[in-house]
């Protein structure tokens, strides 16, 4: 499933030490659990990144001014409604659903990270929160799986997984690719840790690694107005290996974007590009992101159809990136399908075997460098379209 | 279907006069016409757009070598075979297809632009088409839908179109979101005219109508290794007035647009987004395009689900666009769905209402400035999922 040994993670996940969760179910979404709170003491230094949609959800807003004090005693999210295009009522009701979780736990609210999923456009029920939310500090446990549990939309099962490095443990709880009713895809990411850091040196691991992981993931190109990534370190076993740590954040950010690639809506398969030999990290990006986000890619992988044509069509519009067309070599699952500017002649059954694999693996050799990046997507079948054309909720 | 009077183009498209065309069955395809051949009595000027695909195929090479000589007397056309990704010998058989078409046709082969439409990677069958041109002469006729047949992918019909400009004819053959066997869509759109051009003055007039026109349709965001448009001016009636020239030539691209959108892979309707008010044409274009390309606006307008969160998702994932979002207004079908930073309180039943319509009109009013442009889409579906994942010829 990684590139990496299976066992770098913990088979029962778990939240690093001062840190607990609950989820409640708030009548927001039409069953399941729908808030989740995650709580810490003692407060942690925190970092985040939040989507660059031009229409930000409420809670994205609000979570922006929060951030900036730089510590998080809590995150509260909420599923079934995105709290997105409401306008400045939105933002009240963000605010009170962040002010709903700091009153039941005890802590500022300007320490409390809000955040929502779901249909974007209606007034969000915080009365609902607000009740639901009653009484969950006595709840707050120690079960990350659970805590996700919260934030599924169409997600079609939590994610929550965790790590150790050195004394310290890294868990980071997800939801992906799923949609409420349906609505857009959202990413929400927590990233905790008992590691000690400070806010700044959170920012400063978080933006590259998010880079090189969590920005490379993308299941139909769309941009939610929700996404929201925060690192919270509430130093509870004290300072761990700078480089180890960073290493792991990586490992399990990439981790994280498989999970959520393999759960995109539909998928069936997820697909893994790697491009190397670019002039710069910049080239490799556009040429890993362009072949996992073709819809002709998409669907050969689905359809199991050995066109890798396509293939040589996704690298080759990307047409500001340098490339010598003779000198590219393109593989899939491991077998060169192009090179020295011709398709290469490989048994159908071949290719179509490699397109069974999960992941689809493509590895695109550019000859212009040394840069290199990776990109995670899905393949694109009817399931994608049965759960974005259906009707929404009334 | 069009914005403009439907009555400005003839009723029984024509050829300009002094071209003729003939359709061909050369054994490419599984059935039907699949060599088309167009030829101009006089030579015409000559001006061409091609794809910016890093891999483009054997006859784009070539025929960008061609119409360096600003001078064409035959296009010469297969389906059934894109003779891409064919390395050197791809080039070879791409001069021996202009070849023929030179020897046939008693022109010079420097003056014969090849193109080619199919499955990427396939040893072109150019002896088929040698042999199949035989005689192709005597079959030239005025009827440039049945010449445009030969063209066809998976289009579900034949596309030409012509109107009058002062005492000349404008005609355009074109192809495009149809795939064979399946594989890329690509577009090939050939616009000639009995006016008197140079073809520098051709040149000046296509690129900026093809900016507004062909650059702004988008199927499926993929880039066809294959994409060609040629202007060809043969002179026999003279000077035409330049600005009722440039205006037809525009009217004609808009409704070669809306009609190879309307034919997309599976399309059942055809989406129209306009943007105004941008700071820059750049940035009109950008917000035109991600709305009509992005996926959950796609379906969302297959569905007829009236999820218009998605339509402020397109324009806010314009990150790099000026913008000030609570000025930003958006209307579906000349509703106001979003203004003032909210979705705007429209019953859903209008929603879908508007989403019935056909073309799908979004107009998006930036409140940036005084720049606009046009882009041409079309929904997603089953029927795309049905021709992209299905089995490739053997």
């Amino acid at each position: 499933m990684t590139p990496g040994p299976e066992d770098v993670f913990d088979a029962e996940p778990a939240f690093p030490r001062g840190f607990r969760g609950a989820s409640r179910r708030c009548g927001i979404k039409e069953a399941g659990p729908d808030v989740a709170v995650i709580h810490t003491d003692p407060p942690a230094a925190a970092a985040a990144l939040f989507t660059r949609n031009r229409f930000p959800g409420a809670p994205v807003v609000v979570g922006r001014e929060v951030i900036r004090g730089g510590r998080l005693r809590a995150v509260v999210v909420n599923s079934g409604n995105a709290n997105a295009a409401t306008g400045a009522e939105g933002i009240r009701r963000a605010k009170r659903m962040a002010g709903a979780a700091a009153g039941e736990l005890d802590v500022p609210v300007a320490e409390v990270l809000p955040a929502s999923t779901g249909v974007i456009g209606r007034p969000l029920p915080v009365e609902r929160i607000e009740a639901g939310l009653r009484g969950v500090r006595g709840e707050l446990a120690d079960d990350p799986v659970e805590t996700a549990r919260a934030m599924m939309t169409t997600d079609t099962h939590p994610k929550a997984l965790s790590l150790r490095v050195g004394d310290a443990t890294l868990t980071v709880l997800s939801k992906g690719s799923g949609m409420i009713a349906p609505d857009l895809a959202t990413t929400l990411v927590w990233i905790l840790t008992d590691a000690e850091w400070s806010p700044g040196e959170l920012d400063g691991m978080l933006r590259p690694a998010a880079a090189r992981t969590l920005e490379m993931l993308s299941i139909d190109g769309d941009t939610s107005t929700s996404d929201t990534c925060a690192l919270l370190a509430n130093g509870v076993v004290g300072p761990v290996d700078p480089e180890a740590f960073a290493g792991a954040l990586e490992t399990a950010l990439e981790r994280t974007c498989e999970v959520l690639a393999r759960d995109g809506e539909g998928a069936t398969r997820l697909l893994r590009a790697t491009a190397t030999g670019a002039r710069t990290e910049d080239d490799a990006r556009t040429v890993a992101r362009a072949v996992v986000e073709s819809p002709l890619v998409k669907t050969m992988a689905y359809g199991g159809d050995p066109n890798v044509g396509r293939l040589v069509m996704a690298v080759g519009k990307c047409a500001d990136v340098e490339m010598d067309p003779g000198a590219v070599e393109i593989r899939l699952g491991g077998i060169p399908v192009f090179r020295r500017g011709a398709i290469a002649g490989v048994e159908p059954s071949r290719i179509r075997e490699a397109l069974r694999g999960d992941p689809v693996e493509i590895a695109v050799s550019l000859a212009a460098g040394d840069a290199r990046a990776v990109a995670w997507g899905c393949d694109l079948g009817e399931g994608y379209i049965a759960e974005n054309a259906a009707y929404s909720p009334s």
